[in-house]
């Protein structure tokens, strides 16, 4: 590969071997376009942690080569890292009127105040930005309005699909545009990028439409109040939810911030259709009897701050569950939140009420392309290589294996990782180094200041708890003069051990006079020599490890 | 219901609105049986909690009534209490071979040397204890000879069906004694406990054949070596991997310490068949090519320490996975663990193997009945009464809801909770007052030492830190001696943020000053203006909410 060849650099900052925070980095000499900026929620093994955004050192040691960043679609996993690089970058940014406004509500709930270029696209509108030609093309997903891009580069065509399904009966008529994809088929593409997400399921994925006749039966049976709950960003879903409740002459309440916010964004938009007093508020529908009323609502997925978990914990201040009531989930867990959900489902049986839920009825749909789907995008844009993005690393393998299976040669596909460079020149493609990426984590208002050190102090003192120890000694003689005393958290119950800490006081004491007696004055040793020798005795008499802190004043 | 009637009380002291720590108590006049003592496995929300056992408060202070305890089978969620529950009570078992021989080698593990009364019993033996004469049967489940119970008593017959399936085809050829169970239903019985962990899942749970068929085939298409993770008591599905070793002319080698056990417990009682020199040791096997090699082993749930994890996280000591190794995870992840599990499966992709599971290919069914099996069983025990056992509050409401289907009165199902009794006489059943009832949490050597408390502080610790702050005071002026220090753990890297360290401190010292200044002497005064002052301050900063603890020191 010749040093003057044209080249095209694919760095994916964020969405590979994990489902999250997407980023990907297309540069073309030193011209950048980034693809979405979103936030991943935190693991189980980050405690404390609100949400975890990309590193994108590397965009800014280039930031006067950032021209765009181009927004597939308004999903946290896609926007959910803005208010943080935007705070970073000067950059415009290219999305929907639905996308770029629910962005706008981001950076208003983040008290971002700097003036942002917002330029809203149509799918099949073409943007010259830079030395880049980017071609939008509509895709179908769970949120409407959601994108793939084309970018054109002299080097080649690189398509990246976002997040994707093809949904043959839209609940807003609007399909993917398949013409458009088999037109840049046609035309050539170097080098896919596709949503790896269901790479694991088998057939097709399927329409919307489905759950939208699953609620409509419901609703045909409910007799009390309907309260359902969903994703705020599913406006097609609330859609069909509110179609139900005019068929079924209910009213509808929308309760939970969120909801609210989206729903409000949406219509004010035109993304939904909300008939004439058909929605009123949570106490005007309070009057009417109860088979007239429906909620929607927030708490899909058990968080516990939310309306429905609050309503089924007797904890809301205006909506409490009834018997009679029917309560529809439509939604799936998001992995790991398997548990906070099944919790509140128990709590609203408890209450009386009926409770619908995925897994005894088919009232969520994937918003994401299974296998059929995805070998389908393979063979619509006849891509020369592959790159499959979104998703954990057996999701990136399952997708690599159905890219083979419909013709791609191995040798041109390419399972990376965030930070891995890929390049492409009219010679081929190959990994070629590597970028600072990885996990930036927000705890509060701090950015990375949390970091592995803080984290495995926190596990530890989740684990077992933390035993301080503190001793006052003097300057001159190097006496203690005053304890040791001894402070647990989290460690035992104090009134039910008091044994233990007077012995554990005595080992600190053995351990001062020995440190005395040997002549060891550094304090780094005498702890050292505390932490050592109490360690031992707590996890002889317990098995358990405490953090030991000890504290040493010196007057 | 006269008072010199005769009653018989069902309490449930565990497994009701949970899925683990079965125990339940069958008490006539003053007799008590009591039908397994299980463990639970913490919830996410017991930070350091080794395992949870039920609350035998009850059966401690009617000790000299307790006259049995009858294990239905093997599983620790039926057995894992007995360390526990042996230590308190003087108390003989009855069980089958291999349930007790489980529990035997529980004991030593837990280096109890105590005599107890070990009664081995077989499927359609009558065993009298104390005024009640007890029968078991067979049922089918992921461990051998699982059992039912049924205890007749003057008022009438109990029935409880243990964990179960009905598998048509078992491994070892043993169905379900479906003719006691006709019979009994023919001969009437007062009340029939169930199992209701899959009470949301229609249709029938497939038999355990049909692993043994996908195994087969997977060992037809492996070229390298084959790594199995399973259940370390799902004897059956070991016997069939042996078996597909066998065909494919393969040697096994078990791996992992509780499969090592569990296999020479199964294999000296007569449960597992391993044809001679079939079963090699580890350093032996690796001499062989590798197509010739079967590794049996634990980790099927992710486990951090097992040896499946270690061998994807390139730890284990003997193993390495090489590319080309077949890697199948026979199991699916229990709840909560499915993060953990997804972890090990990309872990085991990226060292180059191929690896096959439950979500994309039928290599687990279920160990419990589905809907038509549960709505068998209570068609052919024909019960007056119905509780429903063994899962949480959903999965009691769903199965209660089947049994209504099935023609069993609403009146007459009894939805319970752990504690409460259900009382039975000639005349009816009624709820009957509650006993002590619980969660015991085991952490380390401790039992019951950790309660809310202890837990609390976890959290909080895990959540945001802490942060301590120590001052040297003396006694006789107040003056400040020494410090205040400042010392903070999971909180902040302390060293970005000195400065908030030292803004902190001087926080402090001005809360010290104004207490003095206004003669605040009381040293839990002091402590909580500074640990109010403290906590604003940091939260304003940082919006996060460390446990702050002021220590003050006296000399």
């Amino acid at each position: 590969m010749s040093k003057n060849e044209p080249k095209i650099q694919i760095i994916p900052l964020g969405g590979l071997g994990e489902i999250g925070k997407n980023m990907t980095v297309i540069q073309y000499e030193k011209e950048i376009l980034v693809i979405d900026a979103g936030l991943m929620f935190p693991e189980e093994d980050m405690p404390g942690i609100d949400i975890v955004i990309p590193d994108i050192t590397y965009l800014k040691e280039n930031r006067e080569n950032v021209k765009a960043i181009l927004l597939t679609h308004g999903h946290e996993d896609h926007i959910g890292a803005l208010p943080y690089v935007l705070q970073e970058l000067n950059v415009p940014l290219f999305g929907t009127k639905l996308t770029l406004g629910l962005v706008e509500g981001k950076l208003k709930e983040n008290k971002i105040k700097k003036n942002v270029s917002m330029n809203v696209v149509n799918p099949l509108q073409t943007v010259k930005i830079g030395n880049f030609t980017v071609d939008f093309f509509r895709v179908n997903h769970s949120i409407p309005d959601s994108l793939g891009i084309a970018i054109h580069t002299p080097v080649g065509t690189i398509c990246h699909t976002g997040d994707f399904k093809f949904d043959q009966t839209p609940v807003d008529g609007k399909i993917a545009d398949l013409h458009k994809l088999a037109e840049l088929g046609s035309k050539g593409v170097l080098v896919l990028l596709s949503d790896s997400t269901n790479a694991e399921r088998t057939g097709y994925t399927m329409s919307e439409k489905v759950v939208g006749a699953t609620i409509e039966e419901i609703f045909g049976m409910a007799k009390g109040r309907i309260i359902v709950a969903t994703f705020a960003s599913n406006i097609h879903r609330i859609q069909q939810v509110v179609d139900a409740a005019f068929k079924y002459d209910r009213k509808v309440a929308i309760v939970g911030r969120s909801m609210v916010n989206t729903v409000s964004i949406a219509e004010s938009l035109g993304y939904i259709n909300l008939p004439e007093n058909m929605i009123l508020e949570l106490d005007e529908i309070s009057h009417l009897p109860e088979n007239k009323i429906v909620i929607i609502t927030t708490g899909s997925q058990g968080e516990p701050m939310s309306a429905l978990t609050r309503m089924a914990m007797s904890e809301h201040k205006k909506l409490e569950i009834l018997p009679g009531d029917t309560v529809l989930i439509a939604a799936t867990p998001i992995p790991g939140n398997e548990k906070l959900v099944a919790r509140t489902i128990d709590h609203l049986f408890k209450q009386g009420a009926d409770v619908i839920y995925e897994k005894i009825s088919g009232v969520h749909v994937s918003g994401h392309a299974s296998q059929e789907e995805l070998k389908l995008m393979i063979n619509l844009v006849r891509p020369r290589y592959f790159i499959p993005v979104h998703g954990e690393f057996r999701h990136l393998i399952h997708h690599a294996n159905l890219a083979k299976e419909v013709g791609i040669p191995e040798e041109n596909i390419f399972i990376a990782e965030n930070g891995r460079i890929i390049e492409f020149s009219k010679d081929g493609a190959r990994f070629s180094g590597k970028v600072t990426a990885g996990k930036v984590l927000v705890d509060g208002l701090g950015v990375g200041d949390v970091g592995n050190i803080v984290l495995r102090d926190r596990k530890q003192l989740a684990q077992d708890g933390i035993m301080i120890v503190v001793v006052t000694i003097d300057k001159e003689s190097t006496e203690v003069v005053a304890g040791p005393d001894i402070i647990s958290r989290g460690f035992v119950y104090v009134r039910e051990s008091e044994q233990l800490i007077e012995q554990a006081k005595d080992i600190v004491k053995q351990e001062l006079k020995k440190c005395q007696e040997e002549n060891i004055t550094e304090w780094s040793s005498i702890k050292s020599e505390v932490r050592e020798a109490l360690g031992k005795f707590l996890f002889e008499q317990t098995r358990r490890r405490p953090m030991i802190l000890p504290i040493i004043m010196e007057v």
